[in-house]
Order: structure tokens, then sequence, then C-alpha cells
């Protein structure tokens, strides 16, 4: 973090018309640059040391600013050695101007012990928290459900807005579909013009933040673990500070939890925002922040989790251009929510995007989600969410016909495979993915075949009560209509009573999810489905 | 690219003896040590702005150079707020001299406007479009075939050294094996010297230039939103322009298009170096400049994208040490010109190389490239091409016992694994590839064995008529005698046709190709093959 | 390596009083602050020279230390440009301070030819291997093994010193288990401080040592070209010299020489330090030092390569706190060596490391080297070894239960899917993997699992001669009881004799290995298996 200091800012110092001609306490917000050449008294932490060829610098952080302090013995000699990082001081100096901007040359400063040093960093840590609290806490549209959750979106934009302040770095992580996408986009929105604003440099962007896809859908323990060695070894090598983690359109169920508690174990913190279900909120406890409809009793089909980080996004950062993304994102995931929908699109309409433009639009990202996998690809990124508008709308163009002819084909190869039997007044269609796909990097992916699979035989053959099944070798993807009264998590928890030598494992919504399971209990597990249809 | 200013060369300027008293308008390149403390009028586009603690840098380029201008109001404040980066300007500055450099301290500096704009960057263009065309534009042989394509080569040339000029980034994407590693670095060895030239950092080489085979056999979408990522990031952090991006021994097929389209959206121009077959020329339309020898009606069979490379590469930059290049991709690639080939081992054999050392080289490089996979392994590669020679020698004379013995094996077990029918005077020769060999990382790769077998059985069966297919679950490898009156391209229509549910695609020569289709169809793919051998 | 020079180092020169008048031939080592102002003559090599905007720097090094020395002939212009990098040279200098920094202002440089050039190169090589000595040659336990390897110690350590001494970078390649990672972290604890001793960058612990897992039980020839790679390209980009590889772990059989000899070609040099048995030892004649039990006709179940890195790390650098280490690496591989154990379990016992505890921490390193696979994760395996205590506890604290479950869930699966036959007085249990397991990315690992079941087994049904093989379509990982009187390589010798086609190839120990093979011949291979058992 040496290179990338959050020099003193100097809007913050241009209103102030006199000065105390003696020296006396006051805030590093409160300098300007009629203050040179006084003698000014400053409490702080000390947030980082850096040795010039000439003087020692000190850079001084008390909560509303950090300030340059300058002490000089030599020569490329380190000054006041007894004062070292993290320590809390009262420093007496002589505001000067070098080049336009403001720096104290150190007259006394003094490590300040006990009492003293923890009402310091109280006190800073209070102004830090005032300075975190979110300025605007007005949703884009009107809605009982985000004004039940909106204490939990004050509680997550302040401690990302203190993330920030406290120069620590934050990773988003997010589902990897169009709606994971938006989650992830939006928050990006509202988080890096913060961290610009933050730390002077230009490359700040990228160093102080990264967004990227999760691999699985939950936040698996391999990521986590990755993203702990890189927050050590940038911590190491950068001393950056460990960071703030948002997981987005995950993070809210029990596979989630040993990722996060990994990540704690190593000085991380967590903020989640998700709209799957889980079984029992082992999250909360863990977590800085934590919103889902599931937690105020709503549904999760009622809010993408690309709304809800729109919505954030914008207790972070007041002023964005993100307020097309909600539509896009509810589209994606078939919201049902018709009085929030109507808002959106009606937004989004005004922003230029149609209904058929949004869904195009989900359409590509989807795509594009399946070639990139875990690459961050922040400005290609940029590009598929309208930064500009002119490439988004050519990029859209020019894939469009390509990936619908993918998907007819997709559709026509999963037809030409499915099979379809009758269980009592229910419709059970499997396709077996493996046989049918080739593997790997094959678009439609699987669970988007099956989607596609199962919409089609509902118009097709005119059916209410359909289950499909995308089955492969200790996997299954399922989709049901609601007429099929069928529950993932019901049938999972059924499994695993009837069949616990399967160690079934799994998520999702009620009506589209997918299981995992030991390969040579498939056949039984399919077995089970059938019965489970018939009762 | 603030780092990597092409200042002004000194080369350009050790002749001129006298100058003018008097501000006039005059050339990057006619400036010299004796201008210093003239007054010169100079127009051009700013190609970037720098902001030090003292002056403004401004980086004139008209064409014939860049030059540094120092704008100065205050120490580190933006002179001339007002002119940004490729805006067209006129200058008016006095030559001044500092630790050896020439600038020009800006006495007066205008931004362009209307017409006026656009005539200087008509001309600057004009400048740049002369200084990029070839000045080597013979063959290393003579040829009929090279003759007709000439035209083709003085364009992509052009367009090259137009890139570097106007300091894009190129990047060279190349086919997986022998000849397309050698197209590769024909053409690595004509641009670099040129960057190294443009850019006075040392370290330009490798940030203007990168050089990576594709995975699939063609410039697949995956690979085009990769480097349309990379790109884009380098654009916004580096300020980087969006790059030429050059396919070599790939990309004259309607696979390569999507791919090509894409990251044209973005900014990005290709040029395509291929001698594989297309149904339809739909790449021309779509790139700067297109070599491959069906373009001007002859066969793929005559010219190696190795051979086209390297004499592209000398268009590029007349003095190289590549010659002996063609031979060893000619032999890699089996072929058929004995006129070409005959010139090529000529030349090849004054450098020191043999038929038989070119040869092993083209194992190597082949045996390397499965171990590389994606990997640019630039120094690396250039050791395997002869730099330096005594290493060359020691790698091939190390490997080529270890890399026989693989083979033998290979061999050995497709034998023992190899079936052969009879189908009316044609032998089918089929190897089950994924019952066959470890999967994945195992060399000989499966195209290789196949390919293998195919010349063994018919030395040791004494056979003509023979069609080889390496049968994978969504794939087939094939290899085709002259005598079996096989295509690749013929037998794929055929599917298209009788099965289009198998949404069969792939490529390649029509002796030498490979197909992929839907799982569940390979039965009837290997049914319709037998139906075509016979007729 | 510009950056990184390792300048003249202050804590030499603190002890001398006096100084000569008169230029006099010494020693970098013998400079002090009291020589400043003093003429000397100095005899070394150029270890690199940099052009800065004033004078040229050389770096001498006369195998003492190095000294910069500054030439100047106009600002920014190359002072002495016959003298290159790498030259042997006599220097005149006066003795100057800046900034608290000796340096040697020039006053005359000359380049040494012949046998005098000849004679500085020698006398500099011998200064740096007398201090490239080991400082400490005694082992943590009084062993008869160790002893009769200790001559190997030496060499092993020395050639480490001197690689370090002469700024090569230093590549630790090691076996992916808790063994392996031992080895690895000692060897990394013994080889950083000295690193960081030896260049003055707080960045160099990066740039010259790296350390890694193998993908492969052993040095694969993809590891080989992908050092060698990024080697070369450190050396072209950076000035690096090639590195030296230490192979831990693994390296010491017949299948490492190949990669071994492939690095070599490119001027890096190998230590292998390793515990697996070998058919011959090619490896000796091809490396630095080789540290084995066998080479000195003992066992590799008496030390595991993390005991022997321990006690090797320690004669690189005296002072380190790895003693705990060898103790849970020899519990992790189930060493068999009472005498040492005992010894090694009681120094462990003394940092606070209990038998049990030790356990814990290599089965949380197991399972984390499955999630971080080819990533150095450096910072994160400090903590696994208990870099802080405190952090260490609470990772394996939240750890072991969760390892445990699936350890359990992993075990049922296995118990419920395995099969057992008898075979005369021995118990054959075979685990179809693929069937059993879903793929990639399982924990418990398909060697683990087997391992599991084939304890499982020995207590549950109370056998003592059983052989437990986990099969998968090209490899059979195979676990025996001493009862069984089996040997992995006893078997891979029938393989070959009967099967020839099977083209096995593998290693291990002698009651634990994995062999692979052609898939089409694992039928037979079973069926040998059974007669094998059989005799």
């Amino acid at each position: 973090m040496k290179n990338n200091k959050p020099f003193f800012k100097k809007k913050n110092f241009e209103h102030r018309k006199d000065f105390p001609v003696q020296a006396q306490p006051f805030l590093v917000k409160d300098l300007s640059l009629e203050s040179v050449g006084k003698t000014a008294l400053l409490k702080g932490l000390v947030d980082g040391i850096s040795q010039t060829e000439g003087p020692t610098l000190f850079y001084l952080d008390d909560g509303t600013g950090t300030f340059t302090l300058k002490g000089f013995i030599g020569p490329g000699k380190r000054a006041y050695p007894e004062i070292e990082e993290t320590n809390a001081v009262k420093a007496k100096v002589q505001i000067k101007e070098y080049n336009g901007t403001l720096e104290g040359e150190i007259i006394k400063l003094e490590k300040l012990e006990g009492q003293d040093a923890e009402f310091v960093k109280k006190q800073i840590e209070e102004v830090q928290r005032q300075r975190a609290k979110p300025i605007n806490t007005e949703f884009l549209i009107k809605s009982k459900i985000l004004e039940k959750l909106k204490s939990h979106f004050i509680k997550a934009a302040t401690e990302i807005r203190l993330a920030i302040i406290q120069n620590r770095p934050i990773i988003v992580r997010h589902h990897n579909d169009a709606d994971g996408y938006s989650s992830g986009f939006a928050l990006e929105r509202g988080i890096l013009p913060l961290i610009e604003e933050q730390h002077s440099s230009s490359k700040a962007a990228w160093e102080f933040f990264v967004r990227s896809p999760c691999a699985a859908p939950f936040y698996e323990i391999d990521d986590s673990i990755r993203d702990t060695s890189t927050s050590l070894r940038n911590a190491a090598k950068f001393s950056n500070k460990m960071p703030l983690v948002i997981i987005a359109d995950n993070g809210s169920t029990e596979q989630d939890l040993f990722g996060i508690q990994q990540g704690r174990v190593h000085g991380m913190d967590f903020i989640v925002v998700d709209h799957h279900p889980y079984e029992e909120d082992v999250i909360s406890k863990e977590v800085k922040a934590h919103i889902n409809p599931f937690l105020i009793g709503e549904s999760g089909s009622e809010f993408s989790a690309g709304m809800l980080c729109t919505e954030l996004a914008r207790f972070i950062s007041p002023v964005l251009n993100i307020s097309q993304i909600p539509a896009m994102a509810g589209l994606a995931d078939r919201i049902n929510n018709p009085e929030a929908m109507e808002q959106y699109l009606k937004i989004a309409e005004k922003e230029g995007y149609s209904k058929e433009l949004s869904k195009k639009i989900a359409t590509v990202i989807d795509f594009v989600s399946a070639k990139l996998r875990f690459m961050e690809a922040r400005e290609y990124i940029e590009v598929l969410f309208g930064e500009p508008r002119g490439k988004q709308k050519k990029l859209v163009d020019l894939m469009i016909p390509y990936i619908n002819d993918l998907e007819s084909k997709g559709l026509e190869i999963a037809k030409s495979a499915a099979k379809t039997e009758k269980i009592g007044d229910k419709t059970l269609q499997t396709l077996m993915i493996e046989e049918t796909y080739p593997g790997f990097g094959f678009y439609p992916k699987p669970g988007k075949a099956l989607g596609m699979l199962h919409d089609w035989i509902q118009t097709e053959k005119k059916l209410d009560k359909v289950v499909s099944a995308g089955i492969m070798s200790s996997a299954i993807t399922l989709r049901a209509t609601d007429g099929a009264e069928f529950s993932v998590h019901e049938f999972m928890n059924l499994i695993d009573k009837k069949i616990p030598s399967a160690f079934v494992e799994g998520g999702g919504h009620k009506n589209a999810g997918s299981i995992t399971f030991v390969p040579n209990k498939r056949k039984d597990i399919l077995e089970l489905l059938r019965e489970y249809l018939k009762k």
C-alpha cells in the first residue's frame, strides 16, 4: 500500500477562512492552503511509513483523512524509529506546501500509550463509522419487502463504505449466470468510484478491488482458500489489509458456511446478498451483513440478487448509472413479482432498455460467462452492461443470431434424446446429458439446455405438471412446473432419509436446482424420484 | 503506454547541415542537434500527455516520428488543459537539448479544428502509410503461386508495419502444431525488431507483442473473447491501443468468422495467413489482409502456413535469420510442391539444416507443443528454432530418442487395438481412441497416433486405398490416401444432408481432418462412413 | 536483476580500525565507513551494469561481496563501454559515501584478459565456495543413517548456499502430499533468510525463490519444460541467472531423468532429496547433490523426505524454527523407524506439538493440498506450519471436524462399493474408483480413500494379508500389508514381462504405489494381479 497512499484530499480544505495562530488540536479535514506556515497539533493512527532518500514520511490518519508528516534526521535515515505502523500518535507540525500538496514538518512526534491510545483509536473508528453511513437510503422502487429489509441494506452499505475508508481491499464473488453478473457489476459500479476517491493512484481500482464468478453455485472451500491465499500474499508483499468479501447471488446456505469460516480465520470479513433458500440461517451470525428475502419471511422468487445488489449499490454510492440492471436481472431469473418488475421495467424503458433488449443482453451475458469462466474480464463485462452503449448494441446484434442458432441446435439435440414417462398425472422428462452433449465448453450448458427442453414440452404438449431431469453420472439438474408440486429441497431430504449412503448435496430454488451424489447410487435415486412423483 | 513513449529517434537527425533561422513548418524527422536554440512550427497529433512534478509533456506525432513538447505553467500543474490526447495541434516551440535528447519548449500550442484537423490527420496517416510500405518485396524462392499472391503479401506487410508505427500491440495466434509454430515464430522474428525500434523501452517486446497457439484448429470464440478481454484491460490500465491480430495456419474458414467479428466490435483488426480450405470466402471482407493459396485458385497442399509466414516476415523486416524455416514447416505438413520444397531445402541446407535435422526439429516442436499447450514460452521456442544453435542441437539430441520411444510405443498400442475391414476395394481402419490411450497429456496425441497407424498400414500391408478413423465419443479424426478418393468436406456435407441432427462440424484438408458431432449420433455417422466408402 | 543488486553489506564492515593510506589491493568485505576518502584497488567480476541519467554504475563482485563503482563521462552517457557484464576487471577507485552507503568513484577501470581473468574468476569462485560451506553440520537427532549420509548433506547445503551467493534463483518442486509440503516448507525456511540477506530488495524473496508442488509423483517433463520456460523468460526480461532446482520427495527414479536432463540443456542445475526407491541410480551423475537413504543401502521407510529436508535446511541456515516438522512428516508418511521417530516426537513435544496435533496438521495439509493444486500459496502454507501458531490452531480446530466428516463419508462410500475375494490365504480388496466417486476435486482423493479402506478392513475383519486395489480406467492404486508379501515394483516387472504391450509405468514404495497402463489392457492386468497373489 505504500504506493497508494490516500494523500490528503484537496476538496476537503477549501472552505475555511480563518486559522488559529497558536498550535492547537484539530482535524485533517480542516487543513487548507491557508494553514500554510502555521503550527498544528494532530492525533491519529500511523497508517504507513515510508523512507525516502531524504526524510521519513509518516501517514497520519485521524478518521477524517490522511495527512503526510515529514521527519528528517539525516538523508535516508529513519526518523523516530520508535514509531511504528498502527501506533497511535500525537504530532506537533508546521504546515507546509510542496508542489501544491500540503504536508506537515514534524516538530514533535510522540507515541500515545494505554488509555490515550485507546481513546484516539475509538475516536477514529467513530469518525470513520460516521463517514461510512450511506448518504442515499431510498430505493429505486416502492416495495414493502425492500422496506422490511432496509436495515440490512443500511448495515451492508455502511460496512462496505467503512472498508473502503479503512483501505481494505474488496472482493466480490458472484454466481456464474446473468443474475450473478448483474449483482457483481452493480456492486462494482457502486464501489469503484469510492475506491478511486480514497486512493490517489489511478491503479487503485485494480489493486483494491476484484470481482469474479464462483465456480460452483455456492462459495466453496476451494474459492475460499484461493481468495485467502491471494490476500495473504498481497498482505505480505504489498502490506495490504485482509479484504472484505461480498458474496452475491450465493452465500446464504449451509454449503457456504465452511468457506466463510475459513476466510474469517485469516481476518477476512464477509457480506452476503442472496435470494436462494436455506434450511436454517447459519450465515447471519458469521457475517457483517446479510441480505436475503427469506430473512424476513419472504420468498427468493420475488427479488433476484441483481435487483437487491443494484439497490445496495445505490446505498453505497448515490449517483450511479445502473438503474436498467434490475429489470434485466429479474427477467433472467424469471422473477415472479409483478409489482416490482413493472416498476423496474418502466425505469429500464426510460433508459432505453426495452424488455426485449434486456432479455437479449441477459442471453449474451449467459453465453459469455460460459466462455470467460473464472476470468474477471472487468472491461469486457462493462461493454456487456452498456459502457459504452454503442458497443453493447453492436455486440448484442452480432451475438444474438449466433446464440439463438446454438440454442435451437441445443434444443433439437435435447428433443431427439429426451424421454418422457407418465407418473400419475405428472410427466417426467429425462435427458442423459453426457451421452447427448459433447462435454465441457459446449453451449448451451446442461442447465440451460434442460431449461429450454422443460419450457418446450409445456408449450408443445400443453402440459402443466412436468418435472424435467438432466442426468449426469453423479449429478441431476431438475426443473419443475408449479403444477408438479415438486420441491428440490424436499426431494433432497427424502434421498437423505431413504438412501443416506448416496451422500446427496445440492440446492437451488424450489422448482429449479441441482443435486450431486455418489455415482453408484444414481439408479436408486432415479427410482426414488419416480416414487416421490407418485405420491 | 505512458512508460513506453517512442521518443525522438536519434538516427533520423544526423544528416542536416543547415537550419532556418525563422520559425517555419517542418517535420519531426528533420530535427537535429543543430536545431537547438531555434524556433520551429510543428503540426501533428497529440499521441499522449504526461504530467510530471514539473512541466506537462505532450508527445507530438506527425507521422515521421514522435517529439516531446514541454509546457510549464507551475510545478505539477497541467499546462494547456484544453489540449487532450488524439487532438490535432499546431505548436510553436523552441528546440532544446536535455541529457542528449531533443525536446521542444512550447511557445504556443493550439488545437486545430474542423478541416485543419482533418487535413493534419490525413497527412499523418499518409506519411505513416508511406513509411509502412515494405522495403523488401522479393520472395526467397521462385514460385508462380507466390507471385500471384504478391499483392496480398504487400497488403499484409504494410498493415503490420503500420500497426507498429501507430504503437498498436500485435497478437499472433497460430495453429498448435509444428507448421503453426513455424508460422508464429517467423512472424515474431519479423515483427519484434520493428517494435523494439519503435519503442525506446527494453520491455516493449513483451508489452506490445504476444504470440500463442490457438486451443482449437480455428480461431474460436473463446480465444477471441479472451484476447479481447486482455486487450480491453491493457487499454484501460496502460492506455494501450486495441491490437492487430494475425491468425496464422488458421483463420480462413467459416468457423473463424464469429471470433473475428467479435474482436472487430471492440476495435481489433485482423490479418489471416492460412492454407486450409474453406467452402466460401467469408473472411476476406472482414480482415485487413488475407493470404491463402485458395484465394487465387491454388491448393493448400502446395504451401504450408510456415512457408507463407516466413515469406511475409521478410516483407515486414528485410534482414532476418529465418530462411531455414520453410523447409522444416513444409516437411512437417507434408507439402506436395516439389519445385518449392527443393528450393527451400537447398536454402536450409546452406544454413546447416539437413532434411533429416529439419524433420527432427519438427518432431521436437510437435512434442513440446503438446506440453506447453496455451503457454507462450517465447524464449523456449527460440531455442527450438535455433537461437542459439548449440542449445537447439543439444535439445534435439536429448529429445529425439525419447520421443521416438514414445512414438514406437504409441504405434504398438494403436496396432494392437486397431481394426480393419474391407469396403469394396478400400480398407477402413478404425481405432477407438478413448479406450486405447490414457487421456489428456498423452503423447503421441490422437491425431499423431492415427497418422502413424495410417502410414504403417500402407507400408506393412501394401495398401493404397485406405481411410483411417480415430474414434472418440463425439469426434472422429480422419486420414485418407489419395487412392481412397476421400474428402473430409464431402463427408461432412453428406452427414449434414443425411443426419442433420448430428450437427456435424469440423474441417482440415481433403485427406486429413477432424469432425465433431452429437455423441448419440456416433453409430449413425460410422454407418454413413461405410456407405460413403462403398460408393 | 538490475533492481535487486546485492549492495554492499553494512554488517561486514564494522570491525576494521586502521586503513592503508596508499592504493592497494583488498576485498569488498573489508571496506568500511573509515575507508571514505581513500584510494583502493579492487579485482572482481562485473555482475551487472546500469546506466542512470547521471553516471554509469558497475556492480563489482569479488566473492566477498558486491560493491558499486561509479563511472562518469557525461550525463546519461555510458562510461567504459568496452567493459561488459561478466568481464573480469581491475579497478582503482576513490571510496565515497552517499546517503550512508559506500561507493567507489572510478579513477581507472581495466578489463582483465587471459590468465589474469581466469585467475580472478577462479579466486572468486574459491572464495564463494568457502563462504558457501555450511556453518552447522550437526543433525537434530542421533542416527547412524543420517551420519552415513552426512557428506551428501554437506554437498547439498554447500551447493544451495553457493547458488544464493551467486544470485541464482532457486526453485523447489515437491511431492503433492503432507510429507512433500513438509519438505518444501523446511527448505523454504532454510533458504529465504539467506536470499533476503543477499539481496537488498524486500521483494527478493519472491523474485529469487519459488516453491510449488509437482503435478505427478515424479518430476515430469511437463513441469521441467514449464520451469525452463519461466526461467528463460526471467533471464531475458530481468537478466536473471538460470535457477538451481531442488526436487524434494520426488526425483530419485528413472522417471525423473528426462525432466532433469531437459533442464540441464538450458543451464539449470538440480539437487534431489528423496526417499523413494529406484531400480538403478541414474540420477546421481546428473545432479549437483543427491540425498536418499537407498544410496547408502538403507530403506526409504526409515526417513521421510520431510525429515531429510528439515535436517538439510538446518545445514543451509543454522537458526530455524522448524524442529517440529520431522515428527509430523514422519507420521504422515508412516515412517517405520522407532529410534528416529521417538527423538523427533520428543523435540516436537517440546515445541508444543503433541503427536495428535501433528497428525491433525498433516491431515489439514493433505486436504488443503488437494484444493491448492499447483498454486504456491506461500503465505497460506506458512499458516498451516504454524506461522503464526494462533492461526494454525484456529484453522486446525475449524477444519479437522469438517475433514473427518468428509473422510467418514469417503470411507462409507468405499465400503459400500468395495469387493473382496480370497486368493489363497490372502485377501484382495478392489474398489472401482470412477464409478464410486464423483470425479476431480473430490476429497478424499482416490489414494487416500483406498488407504482408509485398506486400514479399515484390517481392523474390521482382523486380516493381515491384504492387498487393496483402487481401479481406474488406465491406472491402479495399490496398498498392501507386510503380511501379503507384495511389492509394487515386482508386480510392475511382472506386467512388463507378461503383458509388455500394456506399457506399464509407475512407482512408489514397496507396499504403496500407483501404476498406469494402456486402458484396453486393464482386464489382463487384473488377471495377472490375481495370479501374482496366488504364488
